[in-house]
C-alpha cells in the first residue's frame, strides 16, 4: 500500500464508531455538518503528501524498505531528522491556518514514546509488537491519536487509592484472557479522537506497585466495541455577522472517551503491569508531544505578530513609541519560541535508540509559549482597541441606511478602508478568544508540568553550576 | 416628582428612537428579545431606590430642597460623599451580577465634569444651564449616559487637520442659530446609549484654536431627530448547552452613535468653542469615570477570586503549594483594587467646588485593574484546566446513555458532584471570555491613558522627591 | 521621670555590655568610631521629642497619668492612633535620611504583641508584668529592640526535633528557679541591639507540645551577664573618593546575640511553656513590625523617585518616552506603598484590646515593597547609566590636570554642572547597593512570609467570594 | 612573529602611557597594586594560547598564510566559525572566574565592524588599510580595545548642534594634514583601555551631513601623545574580613579617555567624513559586541545558578516548593541565554563578506540577559537570606571567644559546616553587588538599545506576518 488519499482517509471513518455531539449520537462523522469540518482539517495531512510542493516534506522513502512512508512514522536518528519533522509540523499547521492537521503527529509521539520504553524495558515481545505496529501504520498510513489524560478523580490520590470515589478514574486492566486484556476507564481532552482510525493509550502519571493494573498501554481502533466518545461543541461556520471569507473554517474538537470493558488483543498491548515504566512512557510522550506543541504554535504566533502589526497600522498608531514597544514584545515572543524549538533539535539526546528533542529546551519552549500567551493576547487587544467589542457587524454594514456612514466614520488610517479594518477586527476576535487561551495554557501539559520537568531534567546543569560556585568559594566538602 | 419606578423608566424608552441591531431597525428596545435584557439590567438602579434594603444608599434627601433624589445626581463635597457613592456603585454592581446598571453613573460623571468645568471657566450661562439641568435630572430621575469617544479618524492628527480624510471624525458644530447649535459626527463605544433617556456629549481630547468647532459639549435626548445608533450584538440568553440557571442574564451593549446634523437647544449647550477647556472637561470626566470603573470592577474581581477558590476546591487541588500561590495572587489583585479605590476617596481633592477622587490613586486603581487583568484570567484558566474547553454539555449530561458515566467519571473532589463542577466550569467560561478582556483593558481609557495621567498628576510628587534627593546629595542649583 | 535627652540615652549605653566588632571587643559603643555613628542615628528619636517641631508627634500626654510619654509606647485604640504612629515613623525616618532611628519602634512592636498575647491567654500574671513593664518603659524612656529570629539550624525541623544537630538553635529555657529562668540560644539579624537598653525576646515560629521549652518570651537589659553580641561591619564614613558631604552618615548595624545561660527574672518573663501561644505572639509581632517596615520605607522610596527624576534630568533624557514610562513606574511604586500602608490603618482590627493594622493590607504593603524593590533599583540604574560604575572620583576631580576636562566633558544637560551630576551619581551609588536589596527583601520577614500570611488572613474573603461565585453558578451544596 | 607570551604582553605596557587612578598618575600599570590585577586578568588570553588544553581553541592556523594566529583576529565565514568563537569566549571567561580577559575580543568586534563597513563603502584605501592592520594584529598579537561611547553632552542633540555646550562632546577631526588627522574629544566606559596596546575608535551614533567631522574611525596606540586616561577605582584584593581564598581576584576597570588633539596617521584612519556610514559601523560593532557580551555572561550566569543551588542546600531549604520554583527560574534564565546565543550563530547572516551573528537573536540574547538580571539577583538574595548582610566576619570567626559559638550556631543543613555556609555567603556578597547590576544592564548598550535594534531588524518578520494575517482575513490592499 503506502500513502493513502484524503478520500480513502475519509471513507475509513465510516466504521460504526460511537460518537455523541450536543447530546445526540452521530451517524457519520464525515458528513456531519460540524464534525465534517474537523475531518477536512485532518485530511490536510493526506493532501500535503499528494501535493508536489510538500510531498518531499510530508513523505519520505523508508531507508530499510524503500517504500514511501509518512515522515511522521519514521524513527528520528539525528538532529536533521528532528529539524525536518519540526519543519513539517510548522508547514502543515500553516496550511491549516494555525491548526495542526493531527492525522499522525500526536500518534507518532505516542508511537515513539512506546518504542523507546519498550527498548528501555528490553522486553522483546513489546519491542516486536511496536515494531510490527509501526510497520502497519507506515503501510496503511492510518490516522492515529493518543489518549493520555485520564479523568483522574482526586488528583492528590494515586489511581488505586481506596479513598478514590471509585477505582475507574484511571484506565485499568479489569480482566486478562488468552485473546487480550479488557480495559475500563475514561480519557479526556483527546483532540481528534472522533475522526482518527486508531487511538494509542498510554498512562498519564507515575505509578506504584499497587497501581500495577493501571500501568497499561495499547492501541485500539476507534470503532472498537465498548468505546464511546463525547465531543465538545464548537463553531464550525463563520457567523453571517462577520465579513464573508471563503477560506474554510479550521477547527478541531476534543473527546471524552469512555472505555466500557473494551477488549484489546495482545498484539496491541505495549505495557501491562510494569508500573515502574509508566512514568518513563508518559515522560517520553510528554517530551515529544511538547516538541510537537511548540512547532505548531509557531504559525499561530506568527498570526499574532501579523494581526498586531496590521491593526496597529490600520488604527494609525504604528508610529507611537509605546506601540513600537508592544510590537517588539510580539517579535521577541515569536523569536524566542523559534529559537528554543530549534535548540531542542540541535541539542537532541538519544533515548532507547531514538533521537529525542532536548528535554530542557523543549519544556522551556512550551513553557515560554504558555506562560506568556496571555501577555500576547493583552497586547493584541490593547492595539486593536474597543472596536473588537463594539464594531458594527457585516449585517449592519450591508444595510443601506448604514453602509455609507460606516464607510465614512470607521476609517482610521486613511490608506486602509473601514471594511478592511473591520475584517482585521473580525480576525482578531476569532484568534484571541478565551477558549484558545485555555488550550494554549494546558495543551501538552500545564505550565507547572513543564516547570517540574525543567527542574528535574536540569539536575546535572545545577550540580555542575554548584560545583563551579563551590570552587570559586573554595569550599571543600 | 422625584424618583421614578422601573416601569416608568421602561415606558420612557418607547419614544421613537432610531436603533439598529444585527442590520435591522429596532421597533421597541424594551420588548426586543436582546435589548430588553439590557433594559432590565439598567432598571436595577430604579429597583434599588425602591428597595427598603438599599434605598438609603441609592437615594438621599437633597440638603437644599429636602426632596428625595438619586445619590448619583448629588454634588460630592467630601470624602464621605465619595465613599458613599463608591459603596453605591459596588452594591448596584453586585445586584447586577457584576454589571453596573448604568442608569445614572456615567451620566453623573459627565454632569460633574461639566459642572466643574463651568465653574472653572466662570461662565455664568454655563453654570446656570448645568445647574438647571442637574435639577431637572434630580426631579425627573432620568437615565443618562455619556458620549465621549469620537471615531477620531487618524489619531495622530488633530480634529481639524486638513490631512484627515474628512472633517467629521470628531463631533463638531456645523451651524449655530438662535434656537441652538447643529452638530455632526459620530461617537463610538457608548455603553447603554440605546436604552437611556439623555446623552451627555463631551469632547474626547485636548483641542487647539483651529479645533474650536470641535470643542463642544451638550446633553440631548436619545430620540432627537438625526440621532442614529448601531448596537453590537451580544448573547442575551443562556445556551441550552449550559446547565440551567434561573438568574436573569446580565449584559449591556454599546452603541455607535451617528449625529446627522442634530439640533441642540442652547439651554443644553455647555461648551461651544472654548477650545482651551476641552481638555479640562475630558480630563475631569476621565477622572470621575475611572473612579466609577474601579468601583464596579470590585464585584467582578470578587467573582474571579470566588471562581478561582471554588474550582481549585472542586478540582481537588486547593492544597497544592503552587495553587495556594495563585489564590494568594487573586486576593492581592482584589485587595489592591479595593485599597487604591478607597484611598482615592480618603485623599480627595476639591475641583471647581466639587470633591473629586484623588487623581493619582484613581488612575492607579484603574491601571492596576486593567494592567493585571490578563494575569487574573490566566490564573483562573490555569486552575480550571482543560474542562473549560472540553467538558460535555448539559445536553450530553441529560442523555440517558451518558448521564451516569458523566456523573461517575467527572468527579474530582469527591465532596463535589460532577454536576456542580460542570456548573462552575460553565460560569468560568462565561466570565473569562475575550470580550471582557478587551472591555477591562479599554473601558474608561486604555492603560496608557492612565499611565499618562499618573505621570502628569505626579508632577508635584516628583519635584518634592527630587528636592529630597538633591538635599541628600548636597546639590545646590 | 518621663522623656530623656539624647545625652542621657548615650550615657546609659556605657554599661559593660559585651559587643564584638571586626573580631575585637568594643570598650564603649558610644565613642567607637563605627558604632558611635549608629548611636547618633538612634539618638534622633530622643532629639525629635525635644524638638518643638516634632515634639507633638514624637511624644504625647498619657491620658491615664497625664505624664508625657513617647508615642511609641502608647497602646493604639483606633485608626487615628495608628495613623499618628505611621506619621511619626515616616517623619523620624526622614530625619534619619532614610534610616528609621529605632530607639522605640521595634521594641514597641514587641511590647504590643506581648500585650495582646497576654490578654488573649488571659493569664493575669503576664498581663500585670507587661503592664508594669510598659509603665517602666514610659517612665524611663528606654531604648528597646526585639530579638525575634533564632538561628534555627535546619529550618525544616522543629526546635526540639532530635534530628537537629544540637538542641540550642532556638532560644530555650534550660533551667527555672525561684529567681527566674535561665535561657540559652542565639538570635540573629537583630538591628540596633548593640546600642539599645533592653531587648525583647519573642519566639519566631509556631511550636508544638514537644517544643514547650522554646515557647519563651522575655525582656532583658543588653548588658546582662551571659549576653554576647557580634556586629556586622559597615561603612560609617564617606569615602574621600566621593564628593564631600557634610550630612552625617546614617546607618545601623545588626547583631548576632548569644544567650549563654542567661538568667531572666520572673517579672520580665512573658511566656514560658505555653507553646500554643508562641504562634500568636510571633504573628502579632510580625503584623505590627511589618507596618513599621512599610512606614519607614516610604521616605526611602521617595529617595528613589527623587534620584530617578533628578538623574533623568541631569542626564538630559527626561523627555524620552521610555524614560517617562520608567518615572511613572517609580511613582506607582511609591504611591501603592503609601495607599496600602494607610489602608492598613483605616481598616484596622481590634486584637486583645489593641487596635492593630489590617493584616491583609499590612502584609500586602510589605510584600509590594519587597517584591518590586529590584525593579525599582533596575529603573534607577537604567536611568543613571554607566557613570555609576565608571565615573571619575572626587580625587580625580581635584587633580589640576583633570579638573577642567571633567568639568568640560561630563556635562550632559547643560543646565546642570558636571559636579552636580557626579554628586547625584555618588548618591545613587550609595542608595542602590546590594546590601540594601537584601534588607528590603528580608527585613520584617521574607516575601514568602508575607504571602503566606495574606493567604491565611484572606480565608474569610476567599470564602465570601466563593459563595458569590456559587450563587452565580446556582450551585447548592 | 605570531603569538606572544603573557610576559611579552606585560612588558609591552610599559610605554609611557598616561593613566590616572584615584587622582594620581600611574607610573607603571603592570606593577601598580590595583591595575596590575587587571593586567593579570587580560594576560589570561595569552596564557590560554600557550596552554596545550586550550591552544586549539584560542589559536588557529591562518588558512592563507599558514601562520598561527589568535582566533579572535580571524574573519568568520560560517556558522562553525561563529560557534568556535563563541566557545572560546565562554571558556576564556570561565578561566577568568566570570571576567572575560578582553585582550582581543572587543578589539576584534571593532576590527570586523570596520572591515565590513569598508567593504560596504567600497573604498579601496580603507579596505587595504584595515586588511594591513588586521595582518599586523595577527602578527604582533596586540591587545586591543574599542573606544565607542562618546561623552555625548546633551543626548537629545546631534554632535554638531550649536545648542551643545561645546563642540567636543563627540570625538571629532579638528585638523587634517599630510601626516594624518588630529582628533579631539572624550570616550567613556572603555573597559581595559589602560592596559591594552591599541585602541580602536569608532563613532557611537548615526550622523548627518553637519556632523561629518564626527564621522571618524581609527586605531591608535594607547601611549600616543595627547591621550590621557582616568580609571575608576575598584577592589583589587580580598578583604581580611572575608574567609581566605587563594584564587586571584579577577576584575577589570574602565577608562575615561581624553583625546587632546591627538595625531592619527592616515594608515590607521578607517572613516573620515563619510557620515552616512557612521551608523553602519556602530551598528555592526554593536551587533558583534553584543554577541561577545552574551557569550561571556554564560559563565557568570552559571555562577548564579550554582550559588543559588548551593546556598539553598546549605540553608537547608532546597526541598521547599517555592525554592524549587526559584531554582527552576534560574535554570530557565541560563538556558534561554544559551539557546539564543547559539541560535545567533546557527542563523548567521553574511555582511560585507563576513559571517555575522543573527541580529535579532543576538539582540534578544543580550536583552534577555540584561532585562532579567535583577530578577536573578533577587532570587539569589532571597535564597541566601539575611546572613549576606548580618553574618559575622572571618575576623570574628577567628576570635577564640567566638569561634566555637559561630561553628555551633550558624549551621543550617547539618551536612554543611558553618564555615562553608559563610564562605558561600562571602561569594554571594561578591557576585551580587550593585556595580555588576549596572554593568549587566548597560554593558554593550542599554536594554532600550537592544529593543530598538530588534524592532528595526524585525521589519521583514513583521511584514511577513502581517501578510499572513491579511490573507487569513481576506484583505486585499
Amino acid at each position: 500500500m503506502g500513502l493513502i488519499s484524503p478520500d480513502e482517509y475519509k471513507a475509513s471513518l465510516v466504521d460504526g464508531r460511537v460518537v455523541y455531539y450536543k447530546g445526540e449520537k452521530v451517524e457519520n462523522v464525515v458528513t456531519h455538518p460540524d464534525l465534517g469540518v474537523c475531518v477536512n482539517e485532518m485530511a490536510i495531512d493526506y493532501e500535503m503528501a499528494e501535493d508536489p510542493k510538500y510531498g518531499d516534506l510530508a513523505a519520505m522513502e523508508d531507508p530499510e524498505t524503500g517504500e514511501t512512508i509518512s515522515r511522521y512514522y519514521y524513527k528520528p536518528q539525528n538532529a536533521e531528522d528532528l529539524l525536518k519533522a519540526h519543519e513539517l509540523i510548522v508547514k502543515a499547521t500553516e496550511l491549516g491556518d494555525g491548526y495542526i492537521p493531527l492525522a499522525h503527529d500526536i500518534g507518532a509521539d505516542a508511537l515513539n514514546a512506546i518504542n523507546i520504553t519498550a527498548n528501555m524495558i528490553g522486553n522483546q515481545d513489546y519491542i516486536d509488537r511496536i515494531e510490527n505496529y509501526r510497520k502497519e501504520l507506515q503501510e496503511k498510513d492510518l490516522a492515529t491519536c493518543a489518549g493520555v489524560t485520564c479523568v483522574k478523580g482526586d488528583r492528590m490520590l494515586r489511581p488505586s487509592d481506596p479513598e478514590q470515589a471509585h477505582p475507574d478514574f484511571y484506565v485499568r486492566v479489569v480482566k486478562k484472557n488468552n485473546k487480550g486484556i479488557v480495559v475500563r476507564g475514561a480519557k479526556m481532552h483527546i483532540t481528534g479522537a472522533a475522526y482518527c482510525n486508531d487511538i494509542f493509550v498510554v498512562p498519564c502519571r507515575a505509578m506504584t506497585d499497587a497501581d500495577a493494573d493501571y500501568a497499561v498501554s495499547f492501541a485500539i481502533p476507534a470503532n472498537t466495541k465498548g468505546i464511546k466518545q463525547v465531543c465538545r461543541p464548537f463553531i464550525s461556520q463563520r457567523s453571517p455577522l462577520e465579513f464573508p471569507n471563503t477560506r474554510p473554517v479550521r477547527v478541531h474538537t476534543d473527546s471524552l472517551i469512555i472505555f466500557d470493558d473494551v477488549l484489546v488483543p495482545w498484539e496491541r498491548v505495549f505495557l501491562c503491569g510494569e508500573w515502574k515504566h509508566a512514568a518513563t512512557m508518559v515522560y517520553n510522550f510528554a517530551l515529544m508531544h511538547r516538541r510537537t506543541g511548540c512547532a505548531y504554535r509557531i504559525p499561530l504566533s506568527e498570526q499574532f505578530v501579523g494581526a498586531g502589526v496590521a491593526i496597529a497600522e490600520y488604527n494609525g498608531i504604528a508610529g507611537a513609541p509605546h506601540v513600537r514597544e508592544k510590537l517588539t514584545d510580539l517579535v521577541i515572543y515569536l523569536e524566542t519560541l523559534k529559537s528554543l524549538s530549534k535548540t531542542a533539535c540541535y541539542d537532541f539526546v538519544m533515548r532507547g535508540g531514538l533521537a529525542v528533542p532536548n528535554p530542557i529546551a523543549t519544556n522551556m519552549a512550551k513553557y515560554h509559549f504558555a506562560h506568556n500567551y496571555h501577555d500576547v493576547i493583552k497586547i493584541i487587544q490593547d492595539l486593536a482597541g474597543g472596536l473588537v467589542v463594539t464594531a458594527p457587524t457585516y449585517k449592519d454594514y450591508q444595510h443601506p441606511e448604514l453602509n455609507e456612514v460606516i464607510d465614512k466614520y470607521l476609517v482610521a488610517n486613511k490608506n486602509v478602508s473601514a471594511e478592511n479594518r473591520l475584517r482585521m477586527v473580525d480576525l482578531i476576535r476569532r484568534i484571541t478568544r478565551a477558549e484558545m487561551e485555555t488550550i494554549c495554557l494546558h495543551g501538552e501539559g500545564s505550565p507547572m508540568a513543564e516547570r517540574m520537568t525543567i527542574y528535574m531534567e536540569a539536575g546535572k546543569v545545577m550540580k555542575d553550576c554548584q560545583r563551579l560556585a563551590e570552587e570559586l568559594a573554595q569550599i571543600k566538602r
